[in-house]
Order: C-alpha cells, then sequence, then structure tokens
C-alpha cells in the first residue's frame, strides 16, 4: 500500500500532474474496432453471429433474448435482489421524474410567440457490460429514465456468458423497466449494431452506458457519424474531501470501493492535515486485508493520491481542478464547501453519504462524467433522453413588427435572400 | 432550375434516399487538420501567428483585438444595424432567460435528499465563421446565453480579413454581449487554441459555433480528446410543408433564402399537390432571377426536392425521417402537424413565419442541429451552457434504511468493497 503518494501543499504548477488520470492510448485498437464497426455496418447479423463466435468463442442459435429466457431469469433471482431492485426502482424513479422538463413559451413582442418543447428522443440503445459481474444496477440508472422520458422504443445489448446466457439479473432488471428487446450482442459490435441497424437489432437516436475500451472507442466514433452517445467514457474515480469532521475509516472504505473496480480507476483524497493522511492510508491498508480481492484492489490503489492543503480554498480549487465523477465532502462545513464546488458528476454530502448509495439506491443518476469532463458534461439524467424543439409561429402583425430588424440584419450579413422572405410576406400581409 | 426534382408519392423504400443530404467527405482534410490541432497544442501563440500568415496570408501584430478596435467598430456599425441588434437582444434574451433551469430537490426515502442543481460552464468558446459575409447574429445567438446562464469567461475567436481587421458588426456585437475576450484566429487553429489554450487565448470547456469543413473536423476532434462541442455540424437545410392553404410566393422565398447559404445546402418541400408542386418551382424560377446572386442560387438548389404526398400521415412521417434543421408548416392544420412532429431543429409555423425571422429576430436560437441529428441533439438552448450536477445527503436514519438495498445489490454483482463502505457507516452509526 506503499503506493499512495502523500502530497504536501503541492503548489498549483503541479496540479495538473497531481489531477492526471491513468492514460488511456486506444491508438493500437482504433483500427480493430473500425473493422468491426464496418462489418458489422455492412454484413448485419451474420457479422454479429461470426464475431461471437471469433471474439467471445459463443455460438448463438439467436441474437434476441426468448420470452422463455425473460421467464428463467425471473426464478432465478433471489427475493432478496429482487427486493433491493424495488427500493432502487422507487428512488431513481422519483428523482428521475421530479426533473422531467415542462414545456416554455414566450411571447417574445407582439405576434411573435416563442415554444421550447421538450420530446423523448424516439429510439434509444443502452449497452451493458458483461464480465465477471452483471451490473444490472446500470440497467435501472439507464432504462428508468428512458421509460420516464417516453423514449418510444429501447433496446439493450449485452454480451452473453460461454454458454450464450445473458445474466438473470440483466434479464429480470430490464423486463422491470420496460425493455423488451435484449440482444446477446456485446462490445464494439454491439455499439455498431444499434448505431446502423441490423437484420435483428434496430437502428437507434442514441446509445449510452459504459464498456470497455473496444465500447469506448466504437461510441466515440459512431458519434461521429449518425448517431449521438450519452458522454465521453473512461475509468471511474472518486475524489474525497475530508477534515477533521471526516472518519478515516469510512474515507479508507469509500476508497476501497472505488478501487475495486480496477486498476485504471482513481481514489483521491483531499485533506487538511497530514495526521488525517496518515490515517487514512493506514486504515486503507488494514481494511483491504478483510476483502476477498485484497490483492486486485491494493494494486489499483496505484493512481491514489492523499492532497494535503493547509487551507480551504485550495482544498476547494483543487476539487474543481479534478472535476471528480464523484465527489464525497466530508467536511464540517460540507454544504458550504459544496456551494463552491462547480466541477463533479455527483456530489456526496457528509459521513452517511457514501458513493456506493448514489452506485445504488438513492435516487440519483450513477453513469457520470470522468476524467474531467465534469467541467462540460452532465451525468445522464432525464435531458438525456430527450431533446428541445423550438416552434414559433409570428402573426401578421409579428412579422410586420420584426421586419425592419430582419431585413436590417439580413442586409448587413449580405444575405439578400434571407430579407427578401420577409419581403414578400410583408408586400401581402393582409 | 429544372434541377429540382419533383417525387410523387415515392414508396418508403426511397425515402432514405430522398433524405440524403450532400455528401461531404472530409477523409482528404483529417491528416491536415490533426497537424494544425497538433501544432497549435504544443507551439501555443507562434503557430497561431505562423497559421495566419500561411493559410490566410495575414501578418497579425497581436492575436487579442485592441480596445481601440472596438471603439472603432462602434463608430463603425450604422444606427439601422445597431437598432436592429437591440430588438434581436431583446427577443433572444427573452427566450433563453425564460430557459434557465430550476434547482430540483427530493427526498427519495426518509432522510435522502437528492438534489439536480444546474450550473453554468466556466469557460466557454464560440467560433464566429469569417468570409465573405461578417455572421454577427450568430454572436448574438451564442454570447447572449452564455452571458445568462452566467458562464465565467466566454472567449471569441474569428478570422480577420486580410488586413487583419474583424468586421466591425461581429466586434460590436460582441462587447454588446458581454464578451470581451476577442481573438484574431480562425479555422481550425481557432478550434486547436480554445481546446488546449496557448499564451494569448484561454482554454475553454466547451466550443460552440458553426464553421467550414476545417472547423467542423478540429471540433470533432477535440470533442473526443477534452473539450466539449455544441453539436455535430453539417451544412444548413430547410422542409417546408405546404398544403393549398401555403403560397407558392413564399414558399419559394424561403428556399431561395436556404440556397444562398451555400451550394451544399438544401432547400425541400413536401405538400399534397403536384399543381402546388409546379407553382413553387415556377415562383422559385422567377424569384432566382430577381437576385443578385441569381447564378449562385442556382446552383445551390441542385439538392433541392419536391415530394408530393396524398396523404397528411406520409407528409408527417417523411418529415420525421428527413429531422430538417429548419421545419416551416404552411397547412391548414400547421399545430395538429406540429403536434406529430418529433424530429426537427426548429420549426415555423404558419404564413408568416419565415426561416429568416429565427435566424435573426424572433428569439429562438438559429444554432441547430443539421444532417438529421434532429433525431437526437437539441440547438443550442441555455442548457448548452450549463451542466446539471447531482448532490445527495443521507442521514444515519437515510443509510441505515437504504442499506440493505444497497448491499444485497453490490453483493450481488460482486462489488464487495461497495458493500463494506455501507457496513462500515451502519456498524458507527450514531
Amino acid at each position: 500500500m506503499q503506493n499512495i503518494g502523500i502530497y504536501i501543499n503541492p503548489p498549483q504548477e503541479v496540479w495538473p500532474e497531481l489531477c492526471k488520470r491513468a492514460e488511456q492510448d486506444n491508438s493500437a485498437i482504433a483500427e480493430r474496432v473500425e473493422a468491426i464497426v464496418g462489418r458489422v455496418a455492412s454484413e448485419g447479423d451474420a457479422a454479429l453471429y461470426d464475431l461471437a463466435a471469433q471474439i467471445d468463442g459463443v455460438k448463438l442459435d439467436s441474437l434476441a433474448v426468448a420470452e422463455e429466457e425473460f421467464l428463467q431469469a425471473e426464478q432465478k433471482v433471489s427475493a432478496e435482489v429482487k427486493g433491493a431492485i424495488e427500493v432502487a426502482v422507487k428512488n431513481i424513479t422519483a428523482f428521475h421524474r421530479a426533473q422531467m422538463p415542462a414545456c416554455i413559451e414566450v411571447d417574445t413582442s407582439a405576434g411573435v410567440k416563442c415554444i421550447q418543447k421538450p420530446i423523448a428522443i424516439r429510439r434509444v440503445g443502452l449497452y451493458i457490460p458483461g464480465g465477471t459481474a452483471p451490473l444490472f444496477s446500470t440497467v435501472l440508472m439507464l432504462a428508468l429514465p428512458a421509460a420516464i422520458a417516453g423514449c418510444g422504443e429501447v433496446v439493450l445489448c449485452t454480451p452473453t456468458n460461454k454458454q450464450g446466457q445473458v445474466a438473470a439479473e440483466v434479464l429480470y432488471a430490464a423486463r422491470r423497466c420496460g425493455v423488451e428487446k435484449v440482444f446477446k450482442v456485446g462490445g464494439a459490435q454491439a455499439v455498431a449494431a444499434m448505431a446502423y441497424g441490423t437484420e435483428s437489432v434496430p437502428k437507434v437516436d442514441k446509445i449510452f452506458g459504459p464498456g470497455n475500451r473496444y465500447v469506448t472507442l466504437a461510441k466515440q466514433l459512431v458519434s461521429g457519424r449518425n448517431t449521438s452517445i450519452d458522454m465521453p467514457a473512461g475509468p471511474s474515480e472518486v475524489m474525497i474531501m475530508a477534515d477533521e469532521s471526516a472518519s478515516a475509516e469510512f474515507v479508507a472504505a469509500d476508497m476501497l470501493s472505488q478501487a475495486e473496480h480496477g486498476r485504471d480507476s482513481q481514489a483521491m483524497v483531499v485533506c487538511n492535515s497530514e495526521q488525517l493522511a496518515d490515517e487514512i492510508v493506514c486504515e486503507v491498508l488494514r481494511q483491504a486485508q478483510l476483502l476477498d480481492r485484497a490483492d486486485y484492489v491494493a494494486h489499483s490503489l496505484f493512481n491514489s493520491r492523499v492532497v494535503v492543503f493547509d487551507n480551504r480554498n485550495d482544498m476547494i480549487a483543487f476539487a474543481n481542478e479534478y472535476a471528480a465523477e464523484h465527489l464525497i465532502v466530508s467536511m464540517q462545513d460540507a454544504w458550504g464547501v459544496v456551494e463552491e464546488i462547480y466541477a463533479a458528476g455527483s456530489v456526496f454530502v457528509g459521513n452517511y453519504s457514501p458513493e456506493s448509495a448514489g452506485d445504488y439506491a438513492s435516487g440519483t443518476n450513477h453513469t457520470l462524467p470522468t476524467s474531467g469532463w465534469a467541467h462540460s458534461c452532465s451525468g445522464v439524467n432525464i435531458d438525456s433522453f430527450m431533446r428541445k424543439m423550438t416552434i414559433q409561429e409570428i402573426s401578421a402583425d409579428g412579422i410586420r413588427g420584426l421586419a425592419p430588424t430582419i431585413i436590417a440584419m439580413a442586409e448587413a450579413e449580405g444575405l439578400e435572400a434571407h430579407a427578401a422572405a420577409v419581403k414578400v410576406r410583408i408586400k401581402n400581409c393582409k
């Protein structure tokens, strides 16, 4: 655990270095992802079956999950997990429903009505990674807001195990959230399938969800072509701001819960005393031993840093520069600090708000901007599943009133036909 | 004008072909843009001075526009244009101010408070193209919402003429909207400067604004790296839905106002009779002759099409498939039609709502999704300049209540440290 560096009052010049995330060089896989996307776009289902066999070693009979599989999943999931899902669904629904935007209508001038109308995106695609654990919580975080927003068609792609099966919890959660179309497709090929459509997988307008580097790169690729994506993705991260009101035990537990995500993920601490820094590092060491995956977790703390500042302003400025995906504020004046935070994905206030609460069940979304994207991006929320379309209706009087303005501006911009489109109407105004 | 094809009741299989925009193949310039972006990122101002000389043939003494230049601009702009700008500012401000999102607070369970807080993006960069005409209307469309949202730093880049001057209207509009930092940088280098920062040009978090293929490609490039962008960009387009209540004269004028944007742009008509289709094409021919740039405009109508359907449902379905940047609805039951439109950037209802009204002065934004991106993207609006950060505060009772849910889900996902972060708190709950 000697890997966790402690930095005392680092000067501002070194902050960018301290804020660095684990480098992700995707150039090596770019060609491969491009080839996969191209193949799926041109060959459709045939490419998906073939890639499942080739890459995942799975022989699939059908890409779509069958009704029977949903029913089996329902039987397999324990009553305890079903109960937990109900609580999470209730809280996530309550918070996201409250976010529904209203239609806005303004008469900007006499006879000039302007409307901003929120409209659900028609067709959305959700990607749920497979791997060692079935991330059914992400199903809730994506499918519930899609349903609340009113998206007409929701498609879910997820890889199978070697036996061609999707995790029962994922299927159960999907159906619980109203998702009927689940496909056994993983990786870059899933993204391509949803972006271009195949015989089985419908084309969607926007793709959501986390994934490995192949998935991330494929999402980036299609986002420059024909399909929107939720946000740029990178490894998960947490920053914990702590002072004497914090508990070293809790802080350490939060760092470890981040570390178990993988060796790319990062747990940062910003605190106000060396003593607290030392206590936290000791606690991490102690608690890590208690975990089954102790070695794995220890390795993941390579990227972790504890930064000590002797004043509150620097703590806050550093947190804003870092722009954490998850920011836990365990400080005396936590709300005063939060007031000054402008760059973070989701914030957890006080000693009893662990990141895991937001990961599963408090109601906030866990699909959040990483790698500093919290400077400019929101996490997934109701807006992510909606568009805002503007509408204007101008009366004859209204266009008469606006005409001199439009004509003057259009002519100053050298766009005479723009002016003419107004003049022809004025001439004909009843 | 024989270029305008008329299509009668085209079967749905050919709709995708009819909805095609002019192809843009940027692969030829990709390497060049990559080189420019790389040079600016590593050499800063020196690269900007050198590229201005090399690409634009301009020798600049300073990148920043000086106070004196702002003052000269103020004197150069006519009283008429200043007055027009005031009207536009008033309307755009009224409509965008009404869009300001509220802070949302929900207690999802006892002791579990979830907040969604809108926060202005701190540093935004606006790109205003140069070229033949000074597009100062775009300054209003980007700088006003940035100011209303409360963005802390607004930077504007725009190319100069051969004498190293920025158009007076652009400088006047910038200052009118509170933009103090204007830089004489154009093209892909401007995007790179704002994405990476140079000695003169501050780094920003998000870049907005239209531009040529170099600008578009550079924006796409940096959006995969470290800086958000407003939206994918393509040539401008309008679709007009017309029936017997429409005026062929107005429809033709709107088509021509689109055509004068350039030969990539597209004007589409969807109407319900061949006779109206013929009338519209005749009117386009007649009115085009009256324009100074008649030849230019005629050429731009290469991409235009008039599609005739004998029923309202097909008209609407085709309009939704096309997903126009601008959609003018000149139909008897215009509002009924608009109710069924889900994919369009901005909609213009009735005979007296020309696109030019929204381009300049009605109050709606004119930075809109093109090339079918209206299926998934909004136009620029207040949200574009803000992020939504979630915050949660959980009390000791709250975490006790959520604990069984979080622990069950974390364990089912195989994330024991996530469960442990809750258990350690329960154990210590006061």
